[in-house]
């Protein structure tokens, strides 16, 4: 089985969607995380689930646990409300070294290896011009490699 | 909301569990990680799945994308074959610096702020013994956040 065999239609989002309606896709649609692709739908970023919740944690808070602490319970829980108006290319970490993004051709095991590596539970399958074709979820994965 | 308030039930392995019993749970259950907990049900580690996922990738693969790919894709598929009778134990990797473990006073800014941290879509929520009480997911977290 090969990354084309696996890759599934994966919803998208752009620099300039809102963030906070980037946060909602993944909570609806219980996605592993998300992928940015510019206007050729190429692969700017992939965000694992953990990353996407970082882009509203407050830079003061990420770091040091006790400053998250100090928050008060009620506007702790409305923190997401920090993302207001911003879009995902406000918000965007800067970028990993490597990103999880797989040609048509890689084997079960490069796709696992590269979301090992990368912590990412989700990997872009991109064709030969690098345009997205699909996504490939850890769950997926895993589900095809046990059903062997 | 405070992390006793969000924290539900979750299934556990312990050291002495078979790997692949593990990676099964994973993804029979679709769960966003794995907890490891002592005989006192203190938790030893959280693997988000994607490091669940590693226990199985070969080491040479681990950081070479080019080795993955001389494996031919009939073996590729089958990877997972190599966790054989291992135990979690057997295959854990090195501990990361900080676990993602939450205190049950812990508010959504923390339990946040500690996912992002750790990248992990998973926190464990403690008693004041350090026994596991629960676990919050990315999932459940994002919910509660977006329907404030």
């Amino acid at each position: 089985m090969r990354a084309r065999d696996l890759a599934v239609e994966f919803p998208t989002v752009t620099l300039d969607s809102p963030a906070l309606d980037a946060a909602k896709l993944l909570a609806e649609q219980d996605l592993p995380g998300l992928i940015i692709v510019d206007d050729d739908r190429r692969p700017l970023s992939i965000l694992p689930g953990t990353q996407v919740l970082r882009l509203a944690v407050p830079p003061y808070c990420q770091d040091d646990p006790a400053l998250a602490r100090v928050v008060d319970e009620a506007h702790a829980d409305l923190f997401l409300r920090r993302l207001g108006d911003k879009t995902v290319r406000e918000c965007l970490p800067e970028q990993p070294r490597e990103l999880p993004v797989a040609d048509m051709k890689a084997t079960v095991l490069e796709l696992a290896a590269l979301m090992a590596r990368t912590r990412s539970p989700l990997t872009a399958v991109v064709d030969g011009e690098g345009r997205l074709a699909g996504a490939v979820t850890l769950q997926s994965l895993m589900d095809h490699v046990l059903e062997l």
